[in-house]
Order: C-alpha cells, then structure tokens, then sequence
C-alpha cells in the first residue's frame, strides 16, 4: 500500500482523534515522510503524551499551531514551509474543535463566539494560510484528478451538523456546537468549490461517536476504530468525493 | 381573511425587507392590533422612514432593539410585555442581518466573528429572550396546532445557506455571510424540535433576491414582491412546517 500521504498536517494533535490520527499515520508501513503534529503548547504538560509519541519515531515533527492565533498559525506554516523545502503540504487535517453543551436557556452570546472561532474561523484560517504549500504540492506531485496524496483539506465535521437529520434535538440541543459544525459544513462546501480547479479536494469527515475527552466514556467507537475507518476514508477519496460530508465509514451524510 | 396575527415584532425593520413588512402588515385590511417595529436606533436619522410609517398607524408602537446587545433585548421584552398585558406575543420575525463579501483572501476573523454575532447569536437571544411571551401567546390563544396567528419565530434566511445548493460559489464565494446563515438554519432547526410541544413554530425563509442596500438594484425582485410572498407564506404556515427552510414563494429549499 501506497502512503497516504508524502506530507500531513493535524491540528489538534495532543489528544483525542488528533493523537490518534498522529499515532496510527507514524505507525502504518509507510509512513509519510512528513507528519506535523500540531498543538497549542508542544511543551506544556498537555502536549507530553503527544512529546513521547515523537519521540520514538523520527517522521513526527511537533509545531506548535494555536488555531485561534493568527502568528501562531502563521508561525506554523514558516516551521512547516521549512520543513517541505519546495515540495508542498499533502494532507491538511483540520481537527482542533472545542465542544458546549449549552442549551436554549444556558446558551450565552460570548461562548457562542468562542466556539465558533475554534470550529469555524480556526479550519477556515488554518487553511487560508496553508494555501500556498498546498497549492504548491496540488501542482508538486505530477499526480492528475483530486486526492488525499496529492493535496487536501480535510474538516472533522460531527453528524450532530446535520440539518437533514437533526439528532435528537430535545435531548441534546447543543445550540452553539451544532451551529458552528453546520458553519463549518459551508465552509468546506465553499473551500471544495473554490478549490478544486487547484487540484485540492476538500471533505468534511464525522468521525463518528467516539471515547475521548470530548465524546465521553459513554461513546461506543474506541479512538483507534475511529482513526481506523478515518484513514481508510481518506485513503480512498478521489475527485468526485470533492465537497462531500462522509462519515469513518465512507457513508454519505445529508446536510 | 383573518388577521396574520394579534401581535407581531419584527427586528431590523428601519429599512429594508423589514420596513416593508411593517409597512404591508400596518396596510392589510386586517392589521395585527400590535405591531412592534424594532430598530436599533428609532430617533436617529436611520429610523425616519419608519417614524413617518408609524404616524400614519396606531398599530405600529416603535422599540428600540439591537439585536447584538442583551440590555437592549431586555428592554425590549419590557417595553413589549407592558403592551401585550397578558396576552402574550404571536409572532416574532428575526429579520435583522448583515452580509459580508469577504472572499477566501479577504476573510478576517474579527469580520467573521461580526457577522455570526448578528446572523446566528442575535436571532438566538432574541427568540430566547422573548420566549416567555411566545409561550404565553402560545397558551393564551386558545388555538390548537402550530401556525402564526398562534405562536411564531420566522429567521429570515437565504438560498445562500443551502449547503446542498452551494450557488454559485467560485463567483461569490461570500464565507462569512454563508456560513452564519448555514449555522442560523440549524438554530431554526434546533428551535424548531425544542418548541413545538410548546405550541411555537419555527421556519426558516429565504426572502428571494431583493433590490434593498443589501440586496442591491441588481436584484431581480422588488421588496414589496418578496413582502408580499413571505406573509402570503407566513399565513398557510401549519404544524407540519416546522422546521421547514421555504422560500418567498412557499417552495422548500434543500439543506
Ligand atoms: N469525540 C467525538 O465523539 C466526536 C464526534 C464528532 C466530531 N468530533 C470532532 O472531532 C474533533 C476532535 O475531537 P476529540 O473528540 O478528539 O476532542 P478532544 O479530545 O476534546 O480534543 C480536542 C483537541 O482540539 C484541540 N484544540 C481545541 N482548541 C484548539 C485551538 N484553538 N488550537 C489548537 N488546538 C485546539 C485540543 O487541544 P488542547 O488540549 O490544547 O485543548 C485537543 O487536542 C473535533 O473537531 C470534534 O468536534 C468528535
Ligand atoms: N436583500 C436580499 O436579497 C436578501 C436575500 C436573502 C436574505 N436576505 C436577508 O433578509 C434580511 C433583511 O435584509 P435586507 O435586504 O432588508 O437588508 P438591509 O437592507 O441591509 O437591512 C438590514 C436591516 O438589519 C438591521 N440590522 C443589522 N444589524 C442589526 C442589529 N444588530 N440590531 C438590529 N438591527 C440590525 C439594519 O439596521 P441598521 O439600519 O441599523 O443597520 C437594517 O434594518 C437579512 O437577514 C438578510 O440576510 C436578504
């Protein structure tokens, strides 16, 4: 099997789906040569499973990427564009999201924003500054039609930013998680059709209802069948997946 | 033909599609006895048109409301609730919105924050504000089933939201306007699943193009054409509606 990927990006790598996708890309059998594990403090105690993990295999290099952070973001893309010399990033995976449970009465204006900024100006920046290294490796690669090995955006989108479907509502109504996933939905929708003439596929990925801090205890996938299925997906997306909303398993999801 | 409603508040209603619906509302053969026309600043040079409007008809009580302000809310409920007595308010229209062109280069977050702040946190605060009214409408008018005479939150919305649509992208990419309005879909939604056992509907609609500072002159539709369908609209509106995205003319839209 091929790699997925001669260079990728995750944000939000230090734990959760970002560790994991870190974890499983370095261990597969061929690796990409480049993984950039990214996360808001490489250094601090949060970032140390994620500092253990780099150190046993030589293809993780640690960047530190604040996705709210516009200098970090663009701190990043120097640390990375160093790194690739003229080759271009492959695979960007937009990861880092924050979740709120905040209901109809609890929901608060200033919360509402801040999870927005994470969940929807963060993918949308992150990419924005990346553009040139991917666009670079979108024309790099010798490679024809649209793919994760030759350049992509990938957004962790949730089933819970389904309009069509609109989960169990009453029970969790989640106001601004919901409302910044749907967002984040357009955004990837817009991004596939600005830049696909560029060579560069955009797909928004659920990556089902899994055991982090974030999903809880109570979720049903572990991370490692999550990541599993994720990676597969990937692997597998070619140019008629452009602006699609896919879940671990490769199903089509409704808006 | 009966009334649209008994009272009906419209947000952003100094100019625009909300003037004209104020001003179509106060001119129907029968009016709501209670039309509260919000704007953010009523005694500025901004709130004259509407001024000289409500003169010409006792129905129109003017109140300041700025949709991204929670005092203001607040005073707004007030002002609303000491009118209404104990009736309750039956239908309330967020229609106040802004609209961003920012392209992929030139979105910037603050911009983008702006833009969800009015689009999708403004419409949510307000309905949750003046949920106690909506609620005592609902009990109050002694009807059975959802519809506006009984108890309504409208969002004005737009085709531009629909993420299976995605008009037109590359030539009006517009990520910040489209992403808040695909986000206040999904708060419609939300509202939609959690306030019908309440006797409240929610719809969301999308307007048409329109010729107003917005919209522009290139629009092909004039404001009273799209007023005129979207209270056509707002009176076939029943149970099964709800949580419907329709356009100007009653059509569904896709997600
Ligand atoms: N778990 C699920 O069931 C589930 C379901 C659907 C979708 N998702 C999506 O999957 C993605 C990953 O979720 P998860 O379950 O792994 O969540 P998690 O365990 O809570 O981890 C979230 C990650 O995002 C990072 N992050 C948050 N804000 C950031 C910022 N401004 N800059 C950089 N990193 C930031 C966190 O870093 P810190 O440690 O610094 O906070 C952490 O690494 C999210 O987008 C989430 O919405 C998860
Ligand atoms: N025109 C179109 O073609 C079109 C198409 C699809 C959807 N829409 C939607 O239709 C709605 C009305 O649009 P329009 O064409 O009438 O736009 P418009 O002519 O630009 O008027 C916008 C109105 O919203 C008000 N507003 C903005 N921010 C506010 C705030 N924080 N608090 C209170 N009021 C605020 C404005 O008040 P100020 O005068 O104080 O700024 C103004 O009254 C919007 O939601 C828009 O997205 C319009």
């Amino acid at each position: 099997m091929a790699a997925l990927a001669r260079s990728v990006l995750v944000t939000g790598s230090n734990r959760g789906i970002g560790l994991e996708l870190v974890r499983q890309l370095a261990a597969s059998p061929r690796p990409p040569q480049h993984i950039f594990a990214t996360c808001r403090d490489p250094e601090g105690p949060r970032g140390k499973a994620l500092k253990e993990l780099a150190a046993q295999h030589a293809s993780i290099k640690l960047v530190q990427l604040d996705t709210v952070n516009l200098p970090s973001i663009r701190g990043a893309v120097g640390a990375v564009g160093s790194h690739l010399k003229d080759q271009g990033l492959n695979l960007l995976i937009n990861n880092a999201g924050v979740s709120s449970h905040a209901t109809l009465r609890s929901v608060d204006p200033q919360e509402m924003l801040a999870v927005f900024a994470t969940n929807v100006v963060g993918p949308l920046q992150v990419t924005k500054e990346f553009l040139p290294l991917l666009e670079q490796a979108a024309k790099g690669t010798g490679k024809e039609g649209l793919s994760c090995g030759r350049a992509a955006a990938i957004n962790i989108s949730t089933k819970l930013a389904s309009l069509g479907l609109c989960l169990g509502v009453p029970e969790a109504p989640m106001y601004p998680y919901r409302a910044s996933k749907a967002a984040q939905n357009m955004v990837t929708r817009c991004l596939a059709a600005e830049l696909q003439d560029k060579g560069i596929l955009c797909v928004a990925i659920h990556p089902g209802w899994v055991k982090t801090d974030m999903g809880t205890e109570k979720a049903p996938l572990t991370v490692e069948q999550s990541v599993r299925g994720i990676l597969t997906v990937l692997a597998s997306l070619s140019q008629d997946a452009s602006g699609a909303f896919l879940d671990w398993e490769g199903n089509c999801l409704p808006w």
